[in-house]
């Protein structure tokens, strides 16, 4: 044993479990007096918010609440969702946040996958939620929250959240956690196919995820953040605990409305703000008057798609400077980055757009990235063509899914986190993603990337939206099959046009066989679900041939 | 147990220790253009110098130097510095870095009690460094540097450091610490009376100081910071790796000299700098001109003492900006900010100034802090008057002292580490230092704050320097002595207008009894010695009374 391991051991003075609770107290205590959350007419200060997250777990252990077990909750992002990110898991309990477009045969499933003990719901999803009651053997303590800000809706329970907060003490000796490995969160993964798994996060990772946050957007004290962002998509990307920990404001928005967003970001200043690009592409299509009303500098960070190069002219042109990240549920949300250089600034406007539509290299809290054969995990070279899976490893990456062991092994296998996403890893070490490992699609051998036909189409002067996946082909395998929605005004535009446009913009392979003009199905975090459009595709091809 | 422990055990691929020694991976691999390094004439990329750590760790693994092995240096602010906070972790050796202000016999000891295998030492401490080894029964291997940026002095061993980088391997495959509680660095407190102590750290603390030196900086990405703090003070505060994670530009300073900052704050834009007020004051001293040649925007952080209001207002002209910071060895440098309020940039410059003279609370990576009892370790009322010792508790403090378990207990008893520093706590939970546990002067049974006196003294026109210690007294036990340096130009001021001077701000009994006009001796630190100036003390009083 070397010197330096001798009588050295950690001990309480030195070891301390990491762990996001201590940002609110250390906030709370250095900044009493400072806005914490807005909403709407509702103001509070951080010392309100500290007492009210105390008051919340004080009052769930005197329902009985204890460490390891399971509070749901599904809200909006008003005040209650930031709070139960630190009053749940203040007794050691563990804070399951539902997607609140789900249905109640989906909420049921997960209330009782994780035998949730109480659950806290806004008046607005009354309804889903007393169904999904109804569907469990056992009944959880149902808490409803009557969000002045909302106003409708009849009462789901007896106990309202303000009434149940009053059961709290708001000077409650609240529990650090025993070990940074407890269990601070379960975030279901929406699943397109099968039953959602659940996805557990430990303090310890959510601790550096959201110092990570703020190491990555060099973000300073007092951020003033909008929240666009679900805060039930995956722990709202850690954001609850990083804007808690830079004493910032959380101004909260129950619903994503462009003009509200835009009326906000004036009126209070918004710094900083995430969503996915729909969030983006929402406030790019707002008349001119009210997006030149933003005058200050906001910075936004988005994942999910690539932003392309119209869209982030478009938002920059508003004065909001874009960070693309990307993650999953399974990694606390963002984990990697699309690193800025400075010198990419002078690029033409295409080729910046092109830099940042990549996926990038790892938070400094994510350990590593590896871009490699989904089978035998060999690493591909960094040519930025050879497509391979997407693989991480490190400190915030989840525990593992609940209760499901064969899937936790499957994702884990060979000591690395397979995201199933597939991606070219480019010569200077940033990864591109290509498709999911499931949307690829395979014509004459070739691999053809959905995403990158799609980005083609985006392009497209007509189109709004659009999705590729494959239809079976009797000479190629498979080929792909477009489908897309027009601009308002743009009704005339042809199948024929669109193959035309993709011919001078892609290889032969890669043209879509078909382009077929429909909505596209979604699910509650607003993904396409491809699964569907191939099952549309597969009709399309029987009806051709029929 | 609960079912969020069940088969969700941490393992490699969400659990991997926590180190610094990532960042340079990390940045090398995204930013590998980038400067890294600045020194005179020499320019590093971020690819060189991580090149040159794996060499230095390949280098030293190849002189049969691993894992708990001790590598010292004996180094200024220069290049090698910076390598060998990475280079020496890499293999799982400790990097002990000396205090190059020290003498023969001090270093020494230090080598001997950490059974150093190699010195890496730079000329200038030739003689020294020669000295010491001819002390030791076991001799480390000698690597002298020969720094063209001081191109004096004669070669003081036959291995020079390039030499020695050319025998590793600059795509060396470094070993991450199996462990997290490994040790990476030891650094010896300057100590003031007997024994140096040596202080260990391990790989966790000094990742989560190098973020937490970024979060309490909002310090953006690729900032240029200028060495004016020691490195072998504390690892830099953390900052080699800090500055490292953030991709920015180490510039080296051979010794502080204040034109010369100046001139490589214009010439490099120097956005961050830290350094003990020593080293404000010198800049303050400067020519008008020379101070009016920094046209942007400089973060100084500060720890040591309380900037005083004039030294704040003189720098703040300056376009430098001050963050007071507190910490000790014990605890990686800082752990303590005076976290700034928005509202205090309103106050007078004087009220300012005593806002900004508090030592203040926690970073967000230290957990907790305490004003208590030295003995009980019952916490004083936060009234900004009753005096306690300051106890600190957190993940940034040291694994304990090497070899010296006794020493261990004793800092760490009761479950805090006790700092010695001398603090009252003021109603909002910002501590402020009083006083050294030893330097304390009870006078009549009343408690006198030194530095109080001392910040009274500072506001006497025409004194330089001054420090307080408690000289006998046949009535009250003990009172103050006050020892000055006057400015150049004010050697006509007496005993007795000092002494007048502190009857208007001082209550009576803290009046000094006697001001002795004389040089104070200072550490290799360049704190003020006070043992000895209490013997001096003590010799004044036997002197009078004789």
């Amino acid at each position: 044993m070397s010197i330096y391991e001798q009588g050295l051991a950690p001990r309480s003075v030195n070891h301390v479990p990491l762990s996001p609770l201590g940002f609110i107290e250390r906030t709370a205590k250095i900044y009493p007096h400072y806005p914490s959350v807005i909403h709407g007419a509702q103001r509070f200060t951080w010392a309100e918010t500290y007492a009210r997250c105390r008051r919340l777990a004080s009052a769930l252990k005197g329902r009985g609440v204890g460490k390891g077990d399971t509070v749901a909750v599904m809200l909006p992002n008003i005040p209650a969702m930031v709070e139960a990110h630190f009053g749940v898991p203040m007794i050691g309990a563990v804070l399951n946040s539902l997607n609140v477009r789900l249905d109640a045969e989906s909420i049921a499933y997960m209330l009782r996958h994780s035998e949730t003990k109480v659950l806290i719901a806004d008046r607005e999803y009354g309804k889903v939620v007393l169904e999904a009651i109804e569907l469990l053997e056992q009944k959880p303590l149902l808490i409803e929250v009557d969000d002045p800000e909302y106003g409708e809706g009849e009462a789901i329970s007896e106990l309202e959240y303000e009434a149940f907060l009053a059961e709290g003490d708001p000077e409650f000796a609240w529990e650090w956690p025993e070990d940074e490995w407890q269990a601070i969160s379960l975030n279901y993964t929406s699943g397109t196919t099968g039953d959602p798994k659940g996805v557990v996060y430990h303090h310890r990772g959510a601790f550096l995820n959201a110092l990570g946050n703020q190491a990555t957007w060099s973000m300073g004290l007092h951020p003033v953040y909008l929240w666009t962002l679900p805060m039930f998509h995956t722990n709202g990307w850690c954001y609850p605990w990083t804007v808690t920990a830079q004493a910032g404001v959380h101004v909260c928005l129950r619903r994503v409305d462009p003009q509200r967003i835009i009326t906000l970001i004036r009126q209070h200043k918004v710094t900083h703000m995430c969503g996915a690009p729909v969030v983006l592409n929402a406030l790019i299509n707002m008349p001119e008057t009210a997006k030149a009303a933003i005058e200050h500098q906001v910075e936004a960070m988005t994942a999910g798609a690539p932003p392309p190069a119209k869209v982030i002219s478009a938002i920059e042109e508003m004065g909001i400077n874009i960070t693309h990240v990307y993650g999953l549920t399974e990694c606390y949300g963002p984990g990697v980055v699309c690193a800025w250089h400075q010198e990419w600034d002078e690029l033409p406007l295409e080729e910046r757009a092109q830099r940042k539509a990549r996926q990038g290299v790892p938070y400094v809290t994510m350990n590593d990235i590896m871009v490699a054969d989904p089978k035998t995990l060999r690493a591909v070279p960094k040519d930025g063509d050879t497509v391979g899976e997407i693989f991480l490893r490190g400190n915030t990456i989840m525990k593992g899914y609940l209760k499901s062991p064969e899937a936790t092994e499957e994702a884990f296998a060979g000591g690395w986190f397979h995201t199933g996403d597939l991606a070219v890893w480019h010569e200077d070490g940033y990864v591109e993603i290509r498709d999911r490992l499931k949307d690829i699609i395979i014509s004459g051998g070739e691999n053809i990337s959905t995403i990158e036909v799609e980005n083609v189409l985006f392009r497209h002067p007509a189109i709004l939206e659009a999705a590729v996946v494959a239809q079976p082909d009797e000479r190629w395998g498979e080929t792909p099959c477009a489908f897309v929605t027009l601009k308002p005004g743009q009704e005339q535009v042809t199948e024929e046009e669109i193959i035309r446009f993709c011919r001078e913009h892609l290889a032969g392979f890669k043209i879509p066989k078909s382009v077929i003009f429909r909505d596209l199905p979604k699910t509650s975090t607003g993904k396409v679900q491809k699964f569907i459009l191939r099952e549309w595709a597969n009709a399309h091809v029987e009806h051709q041939a029929s």
